[in-house]
């Protein structure tokens, strides 16, 4: 029953994850993408969606923290700089500000994160401590989401760029960019997942961590859907879109 | 525009953050308090609450555990065995699983908090963190939303054995006891940031702490709308009434 599994058999398991609880099964990926949402929506996404954006060097650096393994800091150390930027390259937390400043937002306020849901800051930051404080294979197994991704940033160019007449090209460098990033990121950590995680115990929390990581982008769709959405409920003091149209 | 209020002026803003952000205003509240959920909403709310209860001792003992000043440690113990118990008294953990004993829940179930919706769990864990690693005044600050406890627990009472055919007084002790807690407690919180709080910035840092704490719980309540009312998306792995119907 909680037998060991091959490195395989837990890859298979993993994907599983993925075809089960990525968010790009959420209600709310499928009115982003297939141009359902009116721009204040997309507005609210990309405010709230800076926060995650925001927080990953802070994730990454506090794995590179705690980890005794130069090899692994060393490869993980790329990561920081793809999101703060380096040497000529402003880097993604930027890329992210073009895509917001194209909307129509006011930088100052995106980066203030002052109109975020808190439900977005509570998740984002549940990320970020359970990589602090979770052993470091489970930290390393809650960044394979990206083994899922560049399916929902192709969906999200050919998606946003064909249904809104307020996003262009212009504005997606961010996603263009992680077309190459996440999967090279996505195969070292799957790679190291499968030679770490021995035990059944240690591929059980390799399974929980990115269960935990769904549950993270999940709730930040939830959170938009039901502020923004149905019922169209704004929490006290968040980004509401009458106040700038 | 940033001078330092007087003691009752801070007070006077810290009740006007009761008054536009408590909980009480929230749609969720009024449907709980006015009969018009379904035993699986009520369900859904006792279940999610549970992990907000399991937590407040953690966070008391966080504070106490950082606290260098043994007259506010003295002070602050109680909370602690208030919800652990103490000799007779079982503690208002124990008196929570009364609660969602008789609506039903299973106690193994609902104390390992797997059903619970992930929102729920990384704003509590917020709420834990917050106070680990925020300034000892603004962790204080953050336990003042009891100010406004009182009357909710009366409507609650009320409320619920008056609308509800499955609650009978058996299950309210939680309840009733807290009328007696949450008051002494919030008054000493409130006296300590009174006296503490003697800069701008640290009145603004008791001021924002409280915002923080009624995004706390109100992010709770917007969780459980969106799953359980409208538009009743329940998250993948989350607590299902229709499982145990």
């Amino acid at each position: 029953m909680t037998g060991v599994m091959t490195p395989d058999q837990l890859e298979d398991r993993l994907r599983q994850i993925g075809a089960t609880r990525y968010h790009n099964l959420h209600p709310f990926h499928a009115l982003l993408h297939g141009g359902r949402c009116d721009k204040g929506q997309v507005q609210a996404w990309a405010l709230n969606r800076f926060c995650y954006q925001a927080a990953i060097p802070r994730k990454d650096a506090s794995l590179i923290g705690r980890c005794h393994d130069p090899e692994l800091r060393r490869e993980w150390l790329h990561r920081v700089a793809d999101h703060d930027g380096s040497g000529d390259d402003p880097g993604g937390i930027e890329r992210w500000l073009i895509l917001t400043g194209g909307l129509g937002l006011d930088r100052d306020y995106v980066t203030s994160q002052r109109g975020a849901l808190p439900a977005t800051r509570f998740a984002v930051e549940a990320y970020v401590h359970f990589v602090r404080e979770k052993s470091l294979l489970e930290a390393v197994a809650s960044s394979l989401t990206e083994l899922f991704a560049p399916r929902i940033h192709h969906e999200r160019i050919s998606g946003m760029l064909e249904h809104y007449d307020f996003i262009d090209e212009s504005v997606m460098p961010y996603f263009r960019r992680r077309l190459n990033q996440a999967p090279r990121d996505a195969d070292f950590a799957l790679d190291y997942v499968k030679r770490e995680a021995r035990t059944s115990e240690q591929q059980q929390g390799v399974i929980d961590a990115l269960t935990f990581k769904t549950e993270i982008l999940w709730a930040q769709l939830d959170a938009l859907y039901f502020a923004y959405v149905a019922p169209g409920f704004i929490p006290p003091g968040a980004f509401d879109p009458k106040d700038i149209a």
